[in-house]
């Protein structure tokens, strides 16, 4: 979850150059002349909103407080209702998602997620791919129910990485970084990238693109998106570490003392308390009403907070220990928000009259090509930003628009830009949350974490485009 | 603002027989049979509504905590969809305050309220009535941004009266409390409650019970509050503590050292910051814009939302501020669950029901006295409440119902039941959340808390109903 870092607070200096930029950008948009076709409203709101994004981008103040701010400028430049502005707080999505956030925040606190990663080490972890392959599982443990990639691959696996570096005297004070951390490190990384393409509820911007779909008629249940990623996702996270292990390969094959360590660790933690039972339990119910809500008629949202309910009334959770989720919190703010403005670009007509003129220029062009060219320029767009959200608010509406104008099946075009929405954040050492995390810890130089992401980013293309479109096929999605 | 102790964090346990209460009291009306006029869905949200009403005065959880799980269980049970459940957070009303709480924040982080206590005791304070009248007007100066009575009469009064204790040697440990210190507790309450009633924002259940007012077509402006209060609020704001005077007077009645005790102070914290300058700016924004909003066509919740936008551009406070500003989140949570419930018993047709069958109980009784009736009956129930949040969404809605019903004049009712959700919280050293923090002091035995809860709540009733019905009748309310 890439507003993580963006929001990180305690800068208490409001940064006035990034925000000059943003209103001056905001306020060009408002005064150029409007294309005939847009009623003025929209092309006020596109100001707005465009405005909001490069302050996401550029942060002059936390994202959630930019966001604060552009829903007061929508309301008080009479470009939308009070009510208009606060709809997206009443939204399902973000409340699937702030319920997933307090979930999450279970696995930290009682200690499963450690006992899991521990748990993957003790079976996987005699030799140092099966090492890395251990951490990747734990991540793709927790991510159905931890809509925030910092939390798995900076809270639980982060620290059990670096203390394995200590056991095997793999340190970058020491010079010795190659014999195994900075393998683990890459791993890590591009495994939560892909771990969070694989679930709906695994990344705090993937409701998002969900919902813009949804404005557009396409259909996206967390059953369909698990269903739709479980292949390419799983070839992916086998893959890619092997991939990895073959153009930046540890010096230490063999780790039988990881294995040890992790026993030892277990054995310290002993047996699972009472709160850690009762978190299993309310995961196992979660992921059984998200995968058959459809047809149990449990709506998603409605499963997320009953596992809450669960969570509050055994006492597992205290409501000051959600409270106390400052990111839960955060991600309503800027979530909420942006739902909103992308929304109404699109119900006032925005989103619509772009994708008509765009797909008019490229008309009589067959979709594949048209397509294929759309998705591409969607990824590696990515490059030029530091948050999945931000990037997902400005472009995935208007590049799915075009997609279904040019005639690509609507299904497989969401998907693809969905997972895409994920895929992209392993470019870069900013491309997503745990980034800046991973990267800070300095075992992994700049050019190879460019390189292996640009070598990751083909293999996720390949695997996710080729075997990807032929299991859709399979699913009868295109 | 009285949920603040109910909701009071850190309890991990989670009490089992209030919890088996409400759930008993829930499924209880669930199969009792419904009249006929009332359909299903209606008496099914009653019984939800119900339970987490005794949830909340019982307190198996925090009452946030309880919001949430009642949500849950009015989707689960099927009665209200999703969307229905969560439309509360989209309330406009609801983000008036959570924004007032984030400004009330700024009061106390930057010292401004602090300040205006003291530059109050500097000009009154050379009596001990004077004194008292010092701590009242700087609760009435802080009313109208700090929607929580304990953030004024806790967080900023409190800790100068106990200082005022050290400084005349009037301490309960001592068994010197009855110099000084008693009197000034007292007063502290009682005028905290009376604030509480002049503004719209000076209580957090004052919007709710505006909000349900507006669903029976009862319009309660920011400005019409203020206007209809500011008459028997001035006059009991100089009554009550001139009352408590009489009945339980301070040993001491010269107090010249506290006046010079606050210009030391004031020497002390220098001249005012740039932070505090900016909140008090924001503050006479805002005022300006809750009073002249109409015909300026800027909605209050707006205005507030403003007002944070420019503390955050400002620097004055940070996200990281807001974020930690549990109380606000807490109310967001409890409020928008306790104003949505109550606003869908009305839609649903439950309190019309309930309001037709009264009133035709009382049929041929003429206004004034069933309204005099309802309205005493409404204040002293407040003997059983410990929350004024409770007590506003359990019986505003019904008791206004029935007096529209029976011909009192709309506004009137409004107001009048408005006000005393306020003032009754008076009778008891629990009626409100400052009441255990400052009865907690000591400084008062209970059986003269209660004596002296009973004598201002005449006062009240009779000023208020009085020359208040006077004010209004002039004003042309009624």
């Amino acid at each position: 979850m890439t507003a993580q870092r963006s929001a990180a607070p305690g800068r208490a200096r409001v940064r006035l150059l990034p925000l000059l930029a943003a209103v001056l950008v905001g306020a060009l948009i408002w005064k150029l002349p409007h294309p005939e076709a847009v009623e003025p409203r929209a092309w006020h709101l596109l100001a707005v909103f465009v405005a909001t994004i490069v302050a996401i981008i550029a942060r002059p103040l936390p994202v959630a407080a930019v966001a604060l701010v552009g829903i007061t400028v929508a309301v008080l430049s009479r470009t939308l209702s009070m009510a208009e502005a606060l709809s997206g707080f009443g939204q399902s999505v973000v409340w699937l998602v702030v319920s997933a956030f307090f979930i999450a925040s279970g696995f930290i606190r009682t200690g499963l997620g450690t006992r899991i990663a521990y748990h993957f080490m003790a079976l996987l972890g005699k030799r140092s791919l099966g090492l890395s392959y251990g951490l990747v599982a734990t991540d793709l443990v927790l991510a159905p129910a931890i809509p925030s990639n910092t939390a798995r691959a900076g809270g639980v696996i982060f620290p059990i990485l670096r203390s394995l570096g200590k056991t095997f005297g793999s340190e970058v004070e020491a010079g010795t970084a190659r014999k195994i951390s900075s393998f683990l490190t890459l791993t890590a990384y591009q495994g939560t990238v892909i771990t969070s393409a694989m679930f709906l509820t695994a990344m705090a911007a993937n409701p998002l693109a969900v919902q813009l779909a949804g404005r557009m008629n396409i259909q996206i249940t967390w059953g369909l998106w698990a269903l739709a990623a479980v292949v390419p996702g799983f070839l992916s996270l086998v893959a890619v570490p092997f991939l990895i292990y073959r153009l930046y390969p540890p010096e230490i094959r063999e780790t039988p003392a990881a294995a040890a360590v992790a026993r030892a660790e277990l054995a310290r933690m002993g047996p699972m308390k009472r709160s850690e039972w009762i978190l299993a339990g309310v995961f196992i119910l979660m992921l059984v009403l998200w995968i058959f809500g459809g047809a149990l008629r449990v709506d998603s949202t409605a499963a997320a907070m009953a596992g809450v309910s669960i969570l509050l009334l055994s006492g597992a959770l205290t409501w000051d220990h959600l409270l106390a989720e400052r990111e839960a919190w955060n991600t309503l703010v800027w979530f909420a928000t942006l739902l909103m403005m992308a929304g109404f670009l699109n119900d006032f007509g925005l989103i619509p009259w772009f994708s008509d003129t765009v797909s008019r220029a490229l008309s009589g062009m067959s979709w594949v090509p048209a397509f294929l060219g759309l998705s591409l320029t969607y990824f590696y767009a990515h490059y030029l930003f530091a948050s999945n959200t931000a990037h997902v608010s400005a472009m995935y509406a208007p590049f799915l628009g075009v997609a279904l104008a040019v005639g690509t099946p609507p299904l497989l075009a969401g998907l693809i830009l969905a997972f895409f929405s994920n895929l992209y954040a392993g470019l870069t050492h900013y491309g997503t949350a745990p980034g800046p995390i991973l990267y800070g810890s300095g075992n992994v130089p700049l050019g190879v974490w460019w390189g292996v992401g640009a070598a990751a980013s083909v293999a996720n293309i390949v695997i996710w485009l080729g075997v990807g479109g032929l299991w859709w096929k399979i699913l009868g999605l295109w």
